[in-house]
């Protein structure tokens, strides 16, 4: 078994204290994943209610309403339109404000949020648990785009459909991207859907069958949400990209295999992915990130054009991050197992373009991005076995089962499985950012009415 | 030359007077592309002014202002919430409402516009000449996809890139499809700026360029509106589609061919296609093309898997509408030339799936449609020169230039080179429904910043 838990790839990251202390205990715990340095938003109601959708904060094991908050006055410090953008049902208006607006945003919640501050009692009464918290899509998004942008992922599911050719001559030259379904996003814990449509039984098969599919799989991704967007023709210059990045998100990009094999020429994916892409709620922050921003791993080729070349002093654009898929089954479950660790794999290692470089190539032709946009990184697969982040790849095309540590073997997800993906940075010294869960369990194929 | 002006496919139509008069004078002319049977809707605010967008229905020559007339009690007759619908600043609500809220609607309008009607004075201050009305997109567009319906199409261009396998299998078995970009929707008029991108010069180079597009195209299509979308995981059954059409449009797929070639594999096509795709601004009713159904084009195979198959009852699920594309040139708009017919094509004769077949095959991996969605039914090509939908068909993919009436030559399009698109339904003893133009002229790249 390709099996993370015998052979990481990555030195178990150790995790640290947060440099300030925030009345809220629950996040100055050492692994906590959102300490006060992190302070990812999300939108979420009390869960149980038909409350109106309010923007959140993550605090500990808290969730701040902003809403209450600004309500009560304790956003008062802030510029006018931000308070409002606060008060919204969405991360869209506050995206559209841009990186300046965000860290006043994240300076204000810092004062609130830290040991010592005036507002504490009243910052309290702004506190829900994140188990009472019901979420939503962060954002509105208007357009979702997929990209590839693995190497390693390129090349394992090109070895298993064009064993002579497995990586297209594009890759290193653009980072290939196809336009994903906006309505296809759901939020954490929403129940997936078995897709049904057309796929051949065998790949030898000339006729097609229509049924369930039999080869549903996950796809771990990061995802980032755009900020301030570009009007129409006017292209977004990669060393500029960095302000146009509202936050980060985890993605699960499900897949039909069998049904995506079949339709896929000469248009691309469609049926076999569009029938949902779960996120993770929170938004990760880039400043939350920066301590963790590394180079890129991609060396600069002389070859690369200049519209995706970064200057040398941007190429730290990429970031640290450790990705992890878990399964839970049903049996699992039923026998109160966790969730099994079954991949792990590291963004800036794995993942070969950056955003910025996904956002100036997806401008370059004029096309407009707008606030709330979502874009997938594609994929995130390393190079040793457990670190691949799909079935397709981890069973070498359904060839080789993963035999769980029950006994139980999988090619392709059953109905009851459980995916939970997650991603965090974590290093001696440095405050622990997690990007919260990303889950999402398989519900049989509904009966056509 | 492959022109429609030597060799038209089809018997001209002929134009016929609409059976009720409207006290519209210029919608009771036997050319009259938009009759009292007609109706069609949009949305449009006084042109050169910064009123809020309204919605409006084509009569004759002008545009009737749905807010006006809801403001000056002419829609009382219509239930509270269709009468909201029809103050809304985009066709969204009225779209979700339904087939018989959309009925309700037009029976109301078509009261008010008829000769002898008690309103004809409160109605004709609704008035404004289409020629004083700027247009908005009709609908507030949550996804976009575009299908490849017509097998001239797909045999042409495929008969340019894989001469051996012109025609995919999959084409047969399902209406293949791909996922467009919302953010690339304009409507008639609004300049398209040439995109730029990476592609091969030429086609056994390895290396690729950079620069503005040297082969940007047009495709003529025709758009579908959703109506009342679906839940997720619940798929919509063929002959039950119907009830979730909101109306036609006429749709210009731009293309950079360069850019589409070098970047479509194995995801698609990308920024080949999302730098603008052009929209008329009228959508045209299932009720006014209700006279010119007719079956659809594609025999009832033994292979089709049931989810497609019509019932006997409902194989009538295409339209008899001609397409025609014109090309002005610089130099035309100079000489003062009208625009060129360059091509025509019949929708019915030329487009093998009918888009309920294609919201079937949309839906039936529990996909969700949301109302104002936009279907397009890929290039309407017919099988004979002159009938085919884009210049990568019109001219062999560059090989066979086309010659205009003034002596220009074309390949791809020139900076300057304005395209319009339209379609109409014309049959003696039948009103004639047109769709309006969509219009759009090249300019060039923008210079980056």
């Amino acid at each position: 078994m390709p099996g993370l838990s015998t052979s990481p790839p990555l030195p178990a990251p150790r995790a640290c204290a947060a440099p300030l202390r925030s009345w809220v205990q629950s996040a100055n715990r050492d692994d906590a994943d959102f300490p006060l340095a992190h302070l990812p938003l999300c939108v979420f109601r009390p869960a149980g209610t038909d409350a109106i959708a309010r923007i959140g904060v993550g605090i500990g094991q808290e969730v701040f309403d902003l809403r209450r908050a600004w309500r009560l006055g304790l956003l008062d410090t802030l510029a006018p339109e931000l308070r409002r953008a606060c008060a919204a049902p969405s991360l869209n208006a506050l995206f559209a404000a841009g990186r300046a607006a965000s860290r006043a945003l994240r300076a204000a919640l810092t004062t609130l949020l830290q040991e010592g501050t005036p507002d504490q009692e009243r910052s309290a009464s702004c506190l829900l648990p994140q188990s009472q918290a019901a979420f939503d899509l962060p954002a509105q998004v208007g357009d979702y785009t997929d990209f590839l942008a693995s190497y390693n992922h390129a090349h394992n599911v090109g070895s298993l459909y064009r064993p002579d050719n497995p990586v297209l001559p594009n890759f290193s030259s653009l980072p290939v991207a196809y336009h994903g379904r906006a309505s296809s996003l759901v939020v954490t814990d929403e129940p997936v859907c078995r897709p049904q449509g057309q796929f051949r039984a065998a790949p030898q098969d000339t006729a097609t069958v229509f049924g369930p599919s039999r080869k549903l799989d996950f796809e771990m991704e990061l995802g980032v949400f755009v900020g301030p967007g570009n009007a129409r023709g006017h292209a977004i210059a990669v060393d500029e990209a960095d302000a146009h990045i509202a936050g980060f998100c985890v993605l699960n990009d499900w897949s039909a295999r069998d049904l995506q094999e079949w339709e896929s020429q000469p248009l691309g994916p469609f049926l076999g992915k569009n029938f949902a892409t779960t996120l993770s709620p929170w938004v990760v922050s880039p400043e939350a990130l920066e301590p963790y921003r590394v180079e890129i791993a991609r060396p600069a080729s002389p070859l690369l054009k200049d519209y995706l070349r970064h200057a040398p002093s941007s190429r730290r654009a990429s970031f640290e991050i450790v990705t992890e898929v878990r399964l839970c089954t049903q049996r699992m479950r039923a026998q109160g197992q966790a969730a099994q660790l079954i991949a792990t794999a590291l963004f800036s290692r794995d993942i070969v373009w950056s955003f910025a470089q996904m956002i100036a190539h997806h401008t370059v032709n004029g096309c407009t991005l707008r606030p709330g946009d979502l874009l997938g990184s594609g994929t995130v697969s390393g190079p040793t076995p457990g670190s691949e982040g799909c079935l397709l790849e981890l069973t070498r095309g359904g060839r080789a089962p993963l035999t769980l540590a029950n006994g139980e073997t999988r090619t392709y997800l059953q109905d009851g499985d459980e995916i939970v993906l997650t991603a965090f940075c974590a290093r001696p010294g440095l405050p622990r950012i997690g990007f919260g869960e990303c889950r999402g369990r398989i519900v049989p194929a509904l009966a056509r009415d």
